[in-house]
């Protein structure tokens, strides 16, 4: 299990074969053991496989090209909506709208995703995470048709693999093991925990193409920067408003 | 892999021996593999061995009894504070004192708390999810020192094996599973979903030994009541402020 998992890899071209129904309904089933909170499985997931379907989703995903190629397109939601449904169907007292129980419902959703990813993995399937989901929220709350208390927070491309993927680097253990406490991020931690990883050939070369001076910089100035950050931000928190997740 | 998975079970009772650090190690540096956003990896774990610091955090967690019977404690947390410090030494211009940055950073650190359990489990360790780490986050931050930017997320209780756990119930597929949009949840859905469970012998039990109607108001009106959830959730957001999530 180790040895797998040292070499995973995210997946972006896929087979033109269909991923079989009954191997997807196993997978996604199997994957319900996932530890979940009092054992409510706070989560959903909408899968789709129209044509239709796929191109509503691009766009929202800005145009990435896996979501429109791969077969499947699975997106995960935080889902208090079912629970309060059933509730109020048995005369309980249901009071989900707020932060706490979309954090709780985000948690099982993110676990659930997970054991369905390395289910999945296990079985051949290549897949890729799409970390846009949340960046237009609102946009595939409106595609889906997500009922109040239900929030996208995880979509996952599935296929059988046309390509192998590429193995990406990562961190040293010290750069996120704390003992005890958390230990203070120093120049000495950062040189530690980064200079490998900035001497790489990959990263230089991604540091020349953007015309940059650091690695750091490609992400701060180019992929993740601050405005486009707070901008997506505020779409964030006012879906999840309208999602009615913000209302105490 | 399905086979191992359908059988899981949450272990709450652990065995006197310590847990191998090297082991440790070895399955938190596997577990890095996990996809994570723009490979920026935005987590960290704090470990809590000693006595001293599980016995901190115990009545953080309603004082369950695994948080300091267990060996090892484990804090998984979102972190954007490394990240932000290695942007800052290389001349970058970080902007993620923002809501849909701690998304994504929450994220990163449960899908990685998954693997890591996944891994953990594989080896033959037992371990406890504790869903109580968002509940009183801001004494978690205190008694861990975690700095700006960094939130905890999960916390998980792991030993050897001193009990085999109970393997629970879990919703029928047609619960969780929507094709292509989300289907409407009626009475004759939360019927077809919901009736196998309440009707189970320890449903019964655990709505008669609370004097109430059904198997939902145990939830709603014993568990996970709507005062205790928004005064939490008060909690949650003022530890977001705090640690300088949502700025923006």
């Amino acid at each position: 299990m180790i040895e797998s998992m040292l070499h995973r890899r995210t997946v972006r071209k896929y087979a033109e074969c269909p991923v079989d129904d009954a191997l997807l309904r196993r997978l996604l089933e199997a994957a319900e053991r996932t530890q979940t909170m009092g054992n409510l499985q706070l989560y959903s997931v909408v899968v789709t496989r129209s044509e239709e379907g796929k191109s509503r989703l691009a766009p929202l995903h800005f145009h990435q090209p896996m979501c429109t190629s791969a077969p499947v397109v699975l997106t995960f939601c935080a889902d208090f909506h079912r629970t309060t449904e059933w509730a109020r169907h048995r005369d309980g007292h249901p009071g989900y709208d707020n932060a706490l129980s979309f954090l709780n419902a985000a948690t099982d959703a993110l676990l659930y995703c997970q054991n369905f990813c390395t289910l999945a993995e296990d079985e051949g399937l290549g897949l890729c995470f799409l970390g846009t989901t949340i960046y237009n929220a609102q946009g595939i709350i409106d595609a889906l048709r997500l009922p109040p208390l239900v929030f996208p927070v995880a979509t996952i491309t599935l296929g059988w693999k046309a390509e192998e993927g590429v193995e990406t680097d990562r961190l040293p253990l010290s750069a996120i093991l704390h003992e005890e406490t958390y230990q203070p991020v120093t120049a000495t931690t950062i040189e530690r925990d980064y200079a490998e990883k900035e001497a790489r050939e990959d990263s230089r070369q991604f540091v020349a193409e953007n015309g940059l001076q650091t690695l750091a910089q490609v992400f701060t100035d180019v992929r993740y920067k601050k405005a486009d950050n707070e901008a997506m931000s505020q779409g964030l928190l006012a879906a999840l408003w309208k999602q009615v997740f913000l209302n105490e």
